[in-house]
């Protein structure tokens, strides 16, 4: 049996593409003048096959797991952060639930894995594959049936956010240490003329605010587990298992998923970005439906940004994760269908066109 | 009796800012996390003297006017075009309105000066100074008195807003061959180690759209009114009546009002930066009552924008005017004050924090 990440991914309607684009070129402003707002709504006609996009209906999905390698000293916070920050997201008091009700997005947040269980909350998807990760400095972070579980979980969740009529899929991440695992994950996936240690140089950032001696922690884990598990690293659906943490996994799954079933993603920042090279190692058919949101100011991001060969639409020095970056940029992604839909053409207004 | 331009500018509350600065290190979140948006609430706090700073109630008026300078062929589109983006921008078509109307901000435009007249519409303070400027490669744009009534219109425009109870003032403008006279403005304005021939090639690009063949054109239209003016722009008020136009010198009135009436100001794009550079030159005071929303694909306006030292929220590409890179921005500052006021603290939240 094929594996279901394997299965095809759906193509974007190109002709609905060509469409919005010779539509952009008669809206009365000169054209190419609103940038990459253009873009944004050429891409959504084409993925949403219809001359008039929307992204009314919005699923945010806050992915948490807890990852061994904190045992390292890699995170400036404490592991029962990941667990009181899911409370927090269910309360309402977290940067992504203020930002979420603000704009009226449904919100909800899955544990995947957490080192301590956690209350059931009506906002709270609580279906935990592992208590964590593995320190993956000694061990694979995860077995390969927690690896399915986690990308399944992340599956299902973007069929449900589908079924509740999502026009666009923005997930999130939480999880104490999860910028050590990225950072780990992208030095795997991505193959380039740096040696070893140069990429995870440039690859691993100071996360929640590590000092100048945690970061050099960070940066001597993540080279010592890329040493230990070189052999098993060689393609990406390994080098999750061996690296990965549980929702960075899930985030795979979901966004795969989001491309076999036509919806669009939204990607947040560092972590999500991995994730998202993460599936496209797995299938690079799922581009088209990726929009990036912002160049975080966590250090590694430009490397992913630059592999992924992504233009974010934002650049605001946020480093928080939990799809903030995402939820601040997508009144941009509702702007540029309102322009789209709404403007008039230099006929209907009576507008002189340019010269040439 | 002293102009009423050079009269005080107010100051920001100090005091508050401090405060919001330390309730920003109170919620949960890393420590600068949400980057620009922190500093645009502790900013906003501080002009609004208010622990909770809004940006509910919102102006923007954009100011449109004709510039004599396109007789020697600098623009790709036909001086007609001011007059009928006019029209388009009070029927609802233009992409100003678009994105006024969908988020509930008051709109409406002011004719500061065409070449033909323009129909009173209820969206349209039509009140034009000069049937447009006079071509400033022959004579000056225009004389003190026109200069004085340009720049009394935008302090009107203020002054209404204000009393509209403002919270956010955003101006914008249209006006065929503006880039033009914007970029004449930039040119005497900017004091650096430059010559005047670099600086012209670093600020004069290519508008709503010119050609190689248009570009050279406009710089030279540009280098030579500079050489005709050079003994009569040694200061912004001399510059502007110059070189100006009349929807740029009004701007700059607005902005000032702005200051002296304690509203803040969202800067658009590169025509909008110049006047607000002339502001600032009149009254270096205004500037925290600034803040700029988005660099803009036209080429000069990097140039400006550091000469302001200002870090823009956006560079999505743009470069449309009619104050559209502000009204994208806009959702940045209601989000930004949302997460100040409705975020949880640590306390609150029970989340324990950073380690150090």
């Amino acid at each position: 049996m094929t594996a279901w990440w394997t299965q095809a991914i759906q193509q974007p309607n190109a002709e609905q593409g060509e469409q919005a684009s010779a539509h952009q070129n008669q809206l009365t402003k000169p054209p190419g003048s609103l940038g990459q707002l253009e873009d944004i709504a050429i891409q959504l006609a084409a993925n949403q096959n219809t001359l008039k996009p929307k992204v009314d209906n919005v699923a945010i999905r806050v992915f948490a797991g807890d990852h061994g390698v904190v045992e390292e000293g890699v995170s400036a916070f404490p592991q029962a952060v990941t667990v009181e920050m899911i409370k927090n997201f269910c309360a309402g008091g977290a940067a992504i639930s203020v930002l979420a009700k603000e704009q009226g997005a449904d919100f909800q947040v899955v544990n995947v894995g957490t080192a301590t269980p956690v209350e059931d909350h009506p906002k709270l998807i609580n279906q935990p594959v592992a208590a964590g990760t593995q320190n993956f400095c000694q061990q694979a972070a995860m077995t390969e049936a927690e690896f399915e579980a986690a990308l399944g979980l992340g599956k299902s969740i973007a069929e449900q956010a589908h079924q509740e009529g999502a026009q666009l899929f923005i997930g999130g991440e939480m999880g104490i240490g999860n910028t050590t695992a990225a950072s780990a994950v992208a030095a795997a996936l991505i193959q380039d003329e740096l040696t070893l240690e140069q990429k995870v140089l440039a690859l691993v950032g100071r996360g929640t605010g590590v000092d100048d001696k945690g970061l050099t922690i960070k940066q001597q884990a993540v080279m010592r587990a890329l040493a230990l598990h070189q052999d098993s690293i060689s393609d990406p659906v390994l080098a999750l298992q061996a690296v990965g943490g549980l929702e960075i996994v899930a985030l795979t799954g979901a966004y795969l998923r989001c491309g076999q079933l036509g919806v669009t993603v939204l990607v947040d920042g560092f972590i999500c970005s991995v994730a998202a090279l993460a599936a496209l190692s797995i299938n690079e058919k799922l581009r088209p439906w990726l929009i990036f949101a912002h160049q975080s100011e966590e250090s590694g991001h430009q490397k992913v940004l630059q592999a992924l060969d992504a233009k974010p639409l934002l650049n605001l020095g946020m480093r928080l994760g939990e799809a903030s970056g995402a939820a601040v940029a997508l009144p941009l992604l509702r702007l540029a269908c309102s322009l789209h839909s709404s403007m008039a053409t230099f006929e209907s207004a009576g507008v002189s066109n340019s010269d040439d």
